[in-house]
């Protein structure tokens, strides 16, 4: 039996142990926060923040295998593990490139992946010398997460936007969608890609509102999306899962937006809707087995469940019958007690051979399931 | 959020927590084994025996739900709880009903549920008094369970195999195919019922060598014996998952051979293959939630990881690479430490839209994958 130190104990963390189950795995979680997703699903949970080295270091030392569910990580503490001998994948020096959308941009540039462009921006100053560029997005370097550190600035009026920080100013990209495609990659360079996802946005909130897969873009675009996925973790030798989000623009031109090394939004659906989730798909590719195959067996959409507006403390999951009467809907709840405005509690996998009524159901499970207190 | 008491700690309790993480549960197990298959899963771990009034008692007292995984059960201790106000779903007066198979099979008898002819016989000694009713199959009232309990008794140089306890002589069936139908029921009476799959049982050990579903019988026997799981499920009034097992004769009847009121070996396909697992249907069951569809995605097979013979010992699990290699090939580890000669240390699920291509796997898994110590 292996043991798997897990670093962050929230949602994916939760759903990467749902997979482990299966392959005997003894698990060991670390989160800052005492009631984490994880607490009650692990052999050993570890209270404590996933930025201290000592905390990160203490934490992964005598381990098998480390990896993580965030990446927001002390790299240093992970890179020190790495050096004695523990099994990190993600690579600690691939979180880290991965974790600054500066060093990011700098390595699509740098291995030819198609991406949007970009200055990288010192001050907010520097914002002002490049009106030429607009309209255009700033994106704070560092720790900007789910729609935080991300400011649209169209005009001279925006600017008041910018970050006085280290960051990226990209050129807006006029897109027709946002689709994602998931990759994986073994020790031993094998490579394995998922089917595209399509990727529809609250336009006010900057999350995702729901996700549908097959994306509904033509045979060549999803395999250049898938090609450029795959190009991607082959640059960066990573190993382990990596999620590949980008735009398909209205020329028809593929670019990467970013990339998360771990478990992602974008794959939930995998669990219900395909062989291999990417969960068990991470776990195969850290415990060093053959990947399995990612075939779609039926169509399917995910819509994350959010905590409601106006609504604070201990959840309640309002409509949960109406919705799961629905052929095709499956409930997956994070195990959070309370719920606050936009938190995400869970999510609805939402299966149908017909495209039309997956959206039918994707409007219904909006309308009825609440998340109050 | 619910807490859930789950009586027996093994392999379908295991299956049935991993469902579980999904639906928040907080569970609750009792199990005779300190190192049982949940050990490590739930929030509470009971060591305890089964079978004792005051432990199971105890154990369930103030629970919300109290389920079983197993029915070798104390039902005296689980009727008191539910009296009590505890929902204990099966009802513990149908797992009583089931644990003996005499009053099973009077209860078809009585339900005009088909099912073998049978004589009930107290002593070995009745047995000898109907050699005419020969061949037939002596089963032990009680405590039977994965082939122990049962004899065959083809002539009377056979009837010294025969309990000296009260049995049943059941006709033997010269059967076509041995076939199983999950089926689950709610509270408010709601009936819901999975594919037919058909079971391929190792003739010597009396375990189940693999399972293939959808079975290869036509639409008229699929539909029938669908019909008389749903009878039978409604005549016991039983809330909860049931697994029917079947006998298809050469003649083209179909007759109930024996039922477990839980999830079933013959139904661990479901978690793969189907829009609903088994397990998850049971969880939505006893938890008043509406079931889901049962649709199978894609035709699928399931071979049990038994213990080799002449190992005992911690498990080692060679030729998993080679296995997991298959496209549609799926792993799920019991977490049992010590592996023993045909015990059931895991399943492989293998998926193909192509049955000959699935029989082929099942051969291969069975060639390359061996549980050793």
């Amino acid at each position: 039996m292996h043991t798997v130190g897990i670093i962050g104990g929230g949602q994916l963390g939760r759903m990467l142990i749902q997979a482990g189950i299966d392959f005997n795995l003894s698990v060991k979680v670390l989160d800052p926060d005492p009631n984490a997703p994880c607490k009650d699903l692990c052999s050993q949970f570890v209270q404590g923040s996933l930025t201290d080295y000592d905390t990160v270091y203490n934490f992964g030392k005598g381990l098998d295998i480390v990896t993580i569910e965030i990446e927001n990580v002390n790299t240093d503490a992970l890179a020190k593990l790495e050096e004695e001998g523990v099994r990190v994948f993600p690579q600690p020096s691939i979180i880290k490139l991965i974790q600054d959308k500066r060093s990011q941009k700098l390595f699509y540039q740098q291995s030819g992946i198609p991406t949007a462009d970009f200055i990288l921006t010192e001050t907010k100053e520097e914002v002002i010398d490049h009106l030429d560029f607009l309209p255009a997005v700033h994106k704070l370097g560092k720790a900007g997460y789910d729609g935080r550190g991300v400011q649209k600035i169209e005009s001279q009026g925006d600017v008041y936007k910018a970050f006085d920080a280290p960051g990226v100013l990209e050129k807006m990209i006029d897109f027709e969608k946002e689709i994602s495609v998931i990759v994986a990659r073994s020790l031993s360079g094998d490579v394995s890609v998922f089917p595209v996802v399509e990727l529809v946005f609250d336009p006010v909130y900057n999350l995702v509102d729901y996700l549908i897969a097959p994306a509904d873009i033509t045979d060549e675009q999803a395999e250049e999306a898938q090609r450029i996925a795959v190009s991607v973790i082959k640059e960066l030798k990573m190993v382990g899962l990596l999620a590949v989000e980008m735009f398909l623009t209205r020329e028809g031109t593929i670019l990467v937006n970013e990339v998360a090394p771990r478990p992602h939004n974008s794959g939930h659906q995998t669990i219900k809707a395909n062989y291999t989730s990417q969960y068990e798909q991470h776990l195969r590719a850290i415990l060093k087995l053959p990947f399995g195959a990612t075939t779609q067996t039926v169509p399917s959409a995910m819509v994350n469940l959010l905590g409601e507006i106006g609504y604070e403390g201990p959840a309640k999951y309002d409509g949960i019958d109406k919705v799961l009467s629905m052929e095709g809907a499956h409930i997956h709840l994070y195990g959070k007690e309370n719920t606050k405005p936009y938190r995400k509690m869970g999510h609805i996998t939402l299966l149908d051979p017909d495209r039309k009524k997956l959206i039918e159901k994707v409007r219904y499970v909006k309308e009825n399931l609440k998340v109050i207190s």
